[in-house]
């Protein structure tokens, strides 16, 4: 010890950083190691981790989930009406996105979105009708994610709404998504105007009656493989949707031509498809939907099957949790905001689209996509960091997901909650973001990670379950 | 020196290995640098390029062909008939790849090319009868470059061929290519059997009439445009064309269905070019033969206005070398055959398709298409350092086609010969590969390089045209 001492000091400091400022201060020199404790110094949620990793139930069921996850085979089976389609509806129901909430809780977009469907379902004809009825109770607000569904940001479902049908031939189960309005003024960015009904209605009577012949033509349309190849096409495939769209076109309309579907309305049908690069995205959710359902209710297991938000709160689930919610709130997006706005416009984070990132791909594929830092923002060099970021919270890779700049490495897929708590590493998640007033729309886009909250809490009832 | 000679020697050597070897054999310390001398030696050479590196006329000559190859707007205007299109296009003249060749030389992928020409034209009835006709010298053979056309592999165009007429709407200037026929047999690779005759004269007779109409009724479409978004994409848009196809066909099929085209034509239509990855590459070749055209001919230009390979020769030629064209061997291809084959059966490096690196896409543009490596060998980082070298043998970057994966830089354009003379560094080429033998086709794909002699002959030549 006194040898020690005597001889120039040479430090590694661990954890707060003032230890180490104050020997380089004095002129020594010192090594600072950026480290925390697991859970953030939390006792409760240390113990729950050294309770739950590596134990060996846990880890049985995690293999069961994630093979399932990986087995999965999301089909395009068909177009449907949501009334009749998704289990649970109502004539008096309305999906949204993220957790449960109230409807004197919503953010503002989802208030927007959810008057606006209002009015497209004709249950009132002005937004103070819409909203006369709504503070009556008269009207179920129910999440997404309650009924096998998935919608991007506000994520509206209204009864009369088309919706895709994504089958997993492999597992049985069904999950279903809304039809992409576009970017600019859409109702699942808050806004509500006549432009944004009129679309709506134009998609329920034009747009999904076509596409539903023309799938039915072709009877079926695997969504992996698509998706695979989008990703050897510099989509990510949840903000970035140009390839897979452009795939799902080329696949659609050959088929189309042989069917007897009304040709001005394949023409306009046509014209919808090209002119949004994003058509692909509700289907790249639902895809996922029906991966990570696939997983879900495995006792025991840390996969998390679903990361949504309400624009108010984050929530996540766990497969081993079955259909608890675990909260916390919602973060602002650090984004590119179109001109004239900011941070200080957004609603905090919004949408089920975050089921791509849980998934795999979105921002965990983003190696695939260096072009997405033009919406997102960053740089080529984030999008592989973040990738590579992610297989150190993700149960493995899915080589059905290939990054083409990663030599053909499959995507880090499957988040395990104990190993986010364990690194402090939270999901990275591309995302849009909505104007946090109803009625405006989408001011931006950007890269955010997950809050941790809900990870710690999910851990901790997790392990509570096993004790 | 008597100093120098006392302390231990850190020797650098440059050239001649052996130097070095000595040193290290001893147990001396030696870096060896890899350097050649310019010209690799060769006297006149090196002269040949001292007297053009920096020379005021040459630099003056660059300067107005890189610009207009850099401000020319390549757009798909029409769909033509080769006869009546294509300029010194006569009843019996059939147009190859590559510099001039006789007939009695030329490669088997291309014998076997023009002989299922000379029986699609209805020429000949068999094989035996188009070998007569041809062997005595009663039809033309003009390379494509001639004429204004560009075709890939064999590059054969027959009169009554359907060709794509791409228009530089900035310098007036028009190129022409024939229509891709898909991969597997076909023409281009050599085979000439019924089913590549049968499809050739549905292309002639289906096809072209159907896009022709469709071209019309949209009115041109411009192809740098959407050339770039595909380098977006993951095309390098030479041997990767699934993105510009995929866009091309989402161009076209909306402005069909607003056409009187035959409904039963179109979804054939439609069949084909969603059935064809490579769609696109001669739309490609033509756009860039249009902006190359738009820079020859610039007297004292050390630019390189076209590679060429008939398959026999590989040839340049320089902008301010006029329509000479300076060849040389052309190499065999070290790459990825087809199972069952190896390079021992492969024709030498063949077709004009070269001409997509002389635009500064192709091999130059790789680091945009990292999957192309599963077609043509190697790895993503080599692709990125494909696209690195070439920075050191071109004039500049081309910021009208951005790669992702270099921080949005422009791709590496403009060859220009000096560069590559005193680098010796031969321009990348990613290739198609056909057997050598006449009616079998593609055996495979990979990458090569230019030959450098012919580098060094065009520069021996523009160098004498400035004394």
């Amino acid at each position: 010890m006194t040898h020690l001492f005597g001889e120039p000091l040479e430090v590694v400091n661990i954890g707060l950083a003032s230890f180490a400022d104050n020997i380089l201060t004095t002129g020594g020199t010192a090594v600072q190691v950026d480290w925390r404790p697991p859970g953030n110094g939390n006792e409760d949620v240390a113990r729950s981790l050294a309770n739950l990793i590596a134990h060996p139930d846990v880890e049985a069921a995690n293999r069961i989930a994630y093979a399932r996850y990986l087995a999965a085979r999301p089909v395009l089976v068909g177009v449907g009406r949501a009334r009749e389609t998704i289990p649970g509806m109502t004539d008096r129901t309305i999906l949204h996105s993220g957790p449960p909430i109230a409807w004197e809780n919503v953010c503002g977009p989802v208030e927007g979105a959810v008057i606006g469907a209002v009015m497209y379902e004709g249950w009132a004809t002005d937004v103070a009708g819409a909203q006369a009825l709504l503070t009556s109770n008269e009207v179920t607000l129910s999440p997404c994610h309650h009924h096998a569904c998935v919608g991007p940001m506000a994520g509206i479902i209204s009864p009369s709404m088309p919706v895709w049908i994504v089958k997993n031939e492999e597992g049985g189960n069904i999950a279903f998504s809304n039809f992409n309005e576009g970017l600019g003024k859409a109702l699942r960015f808050g806004a509500n105007g006549e432009e944004v009904i009129d679309r709506l209605r134009w998609m329920r009577d034009v747009l999904a009656p076509t596409l539903a012949k023309v799938i039915d033509h072709i009877g079926g349309i695997e969504l992996k493989p698509l998706m695979a190849q989008a990703l050897h096409m510099g989509d990510e495939i949840h903000n970035r949707n140009v390839a897979a769209s452009s795939l799902l076109f080329r696949r659609l309309l050959p088929a189309a031509l042989r069917t007897d579907v009304n040709p001005a309305d394949l023409a306009a049908v046509a014209d919808f498809v090209t002119g949004n690069d994003h058509f692909f995205l509700n289907l790249s959710m639902a895809a996922c939907k029906a991966m990570l359902d696939a997983a879900a209710d495995v006792p025991h297991s840390s996969l998390v099957t679903a990361m949504a938000r309400n624009g108010v709160e984050f929530g996540i689930r766990l497969s081993g949790c079955g259909d608890q919610w675990f909260v916390t709130d919602s973060p602002v997006v650090d984004g590119l905001y179109f001109a004239g706005y900011s941070s200080a416009d957004a609603a905090p984070d919004l949408g089920d689209s975050s089921i791509t990132e849980t998934a795999g791909i979105g921002g965990f594929a983003m190696a695939a996509s260096p072009a997405i830092v033009q919406f997102v923002g960053g740089t080529p060099d984030d999008a592989i960091a973040n990738s590579e970021e992610m297989t150190n919270i993700t149960l493995g890779r899915n080589e059905a997901f290939t990054l083409p700049s990663l030599d053909f490495a499959g995507t880090p897929a499957g988040i395990d909650v104990r190993k986010v708590v364990d690194t402090g590493i939270a999901p990275v998640i591309n995302t849009g973001i909505a104007h946090k007033a109803p009625g405006i729309g989408q001011i931006g886009a950007g890269i955010t990670r997950a809050p941790m909250a809900c990870f710690s809490s999910a851990l901790n009832a997790l392990a509570q379950s096993l004790e």
